[in-house]
């Protein structure tokens, strides 16, 4: 997903408010124009207008497949083969579930990665038909990210239908576990030690044409539980109290933390969840919380994750000096989620080749930001990396009501198509 | 019920650890004595023997009435048809539930009140039918307080069918309310201001034959929910956290709530139970806890109700102090709970009646001790009251698995008709 912070974008979901200021270096936006005046180019936007109808319809088959992250068998299937009958090279599914089509290059010195996410954030059993009224589509995931693996395809076609390959080979895939809990699982796959080196990677998960998606935000998330015998409020008395122990450890952190995030890239934290306990008049015998910490850099990040870590224990040993009998709390500290941050330069060539393909297209000027997507990964380690948009209009994403209008759909796969050209070495 | 805490009694149930040395009169050893000698309540103890079998056969058919707290309708209209055939002087149930027979006195000066309570902990839906394997009956609820229930009108039949009258009247009752949220309900509007003045009150709602409650642990309970707007973890960073407030409450409180506890009458406090938000990447909208506060003196439990409310309103103003944007967070506090404390003299003439005839019946030292029953507004206003036990074997007290034997279970009944004759002037 783009998660999309706070102004809303034509999409209707929250962008990001740290939106940076961007020059577009002629030499781009001379090769964008000199590119879109290629014959072959022009045929080829003309063949992905000519299947938009289908375009539509695979999104809409792929958005009925329920596909909860870690649950994505299905639907990569069924995408697998859409991927197969558009003439693939090669299509496979790896170890974790990531499908991938090969479209061989001429010289094939290099790859690059184009993808879509499979899952969704919709637990199974969601109502995932899809329903139109007048031109809109109505279904939860239509656009996050079915919109994209439909896309994925249609380039894939057209590519192949126009007889276009790049100097690089370029790996057309649909990826799991990109949402919540997934953590990113498909892409710390790919890009894990001793993988496959991927030179350049294209993530499909944004909004308008000119919202592109430089950096990411990394965050760290933790489910925290401290936990004792628990026992009654009165006759147990005196024992630890796993909610006294959360509460210091909370006290703890947030003067720090807010002391440490004042300053500097922009830091963030939030005790977003808590629970425990079983009755009004019971000692409780566990406090949990889930805790999410977020920065732009990786430096922050984990500097907030030491600042959280020391007033955990902290917290616990504040409770136990208390204790006046049983045996002292424990906590048990689970990382649920692990996003490394990064940003790619504005001037570096893939953001400056998406911007000015995005400002030809759309007329606008491109706006960069930072935000959690599948490229945190390739940020993070310093790979050619950029999460662009999806096109038409839509909104209401990761909510039941999550909609799409195919206004000038075609738009964003074109774009697409014109940066894979300029990052693959067509011309 | 007796929440009883923390060894084990006869009944399996967890009692009050703070019992208390006693000394049993000897005047009252005499009246037991001579009580005991007299035909007419031979004659007594003979019919409860006789009944026995119906008594176990009325506990089994009120536990198979669901009856959880504010909702004791339907089993208050069975105990008050078993009241009425019975033969009370005339049943009524009054404004709050309460199904009360009258058995006149000789002289009717005044009133005193022997009650069962008719709720249970158990919500409907749950399994209530009676069970038998061997000789043990098992049902959610067939002690507390079915057998209470049958007790009283065992109680009533004995003495009508034996003509009993003793010089005061008796309201026999089966009362609503006791249990958890019940809150004391039954006991509040009986001895509300301005109620038909009662001159004591027994409470049958315990264990084996010596363990007598005599006075009432009071107890504060609160719901206490801290509220902000929400928000994105990342994006509306800088909003105040409810959870952070509520921790900084906890936080207020504990040191403070430790030393005022540390001496002088038992006083707990317990953060039991909280929650409270939605999703690892939001920062929550509330912040809830429940909270309970006890004392064996009233002195003490407003004293730590005092630190309790102060430390809240730190809590609030700690976070409030730090927010960056946004409207500042508010505390909705509620009351959901709240039983006076009291304790009753062992010398006074009910308490040593009850400790005489518990001694001479079961053969063992009588144990005194607090504990939250019914009998606690009674305490608390120092009207003469006692908390006896329901006799038999019995465990598993609001458990699913609650159990009971008919081991002499008579006894206990004979305890209850003793302990009225003396308290109600029959000699």
């Amino acid at each position: 997903m783009k998660i999309n912070f706070l102004a809303l974008s034509a999409f209707g979901v929250l962008i990001s408010i740290s939106v940076q200021a961007q020059v577009i270096q002629q030499s781009y936006k001379d090769q964008v124009e000199t590119l879109v005046q290629d014959p072959a180019v022009k045929k080829a936007f003309d063949h992905i207008l000519s299947i938009d109808e289908q375009t539509v319809q695979d999104m809409i088959t792929l958005t009925e497949i329920p596909s909860p992250s870690h649950h994505e068998e299905e639907k990569g299937k069924v995408f697998a083969q859409m991927l197969r009958d558009a003439g693939a090279d090669s299509v496979w599914t790896d170890e974790v579930g990531n499908v991938i089509a090969l479209r061989k290059g001429t010289k094939s010195e290099r790859t690059f990665l184009v993808e879509g996410h499979l899952d969704t954030v919709f637990p199974f059993g969601t109502d995932v038909t899809v329903k139109q009224r007048g031109d809109t589509l109505f279904a939860p995931g239509i656009t996050d990210a079915n919109r994209s693996l439909a896309i994925v395809v249609a380039l894939l076609k057209t590519m192949i239908h126009e007889n276009i390959r790049t100097k690089d080979d370029i790996w057309f895939a649909g990826t799991v576990g990109e949402e919540g809990l997934g953590d990113l699982k498909g892409m710390k796959h790919l890009f894990r030690e001793g993988a496959y080196p991927l030179a350049a990677h294209i993530a499909i998960d944004g909004g308008g044409l000119e919202d592109i998606v430089n950096g990411g935000i990394g965050s760290l998330r933790y489910k925290v539980t401290f936990k004792g015998s628990g026992g009654h409020s009165y006759g147990a008395f005196g024992i630890g109290n796993p909610h006294n122990a959360l509460a210091q450890a909370v006290v703890s952190f947030v003067p720090k933390a807010d002391a440490f995030t004042k300053d500097g890239p922009k830091t963030t934290y939030s005790i977003s969840v808590l629970g425990g306990g079983t009755s009004v008049n019971s000692i409780p015998y566990e406090s949990w919380m889930l805790v999410d910490m977020r920065s732009e850099t990786q430096e922050k990040l984990q500097g907030i994750n030491q600042l959280f870590l020391e007033s955990i224990q902290e917290g616990l040993e504040k409770e136990n000096a208390i204790i006046r009998r049983g045996e002292a709390l424990t906590v048990d500290i689970e990382k649920v989620g692990d996003r490394p941050s990064g940003l790619a330069d504005p001037d570096s060539p893939l953001i400056q080749r998406t911007m000015a393909i995005a400002k030809h297209l759309s007329g606008n000027d491109p706006r960069l930001s930072s935000s959690s997507t599948n490229s945190n990964i390739a940020f993070s380690m310093g790979v050619p990396a950029v999460t662009i948009g999806r096109g038409g209009l839509g909104g209401g994403a990761h909510s039941l009501d999550e909609w799409w209008i195919n206004k000038d759909g075609h738009l964003a796969i074109q774009q697409v198509l014109l940066l894979i050209l300029m990052q693959g070495g067509w011309m």
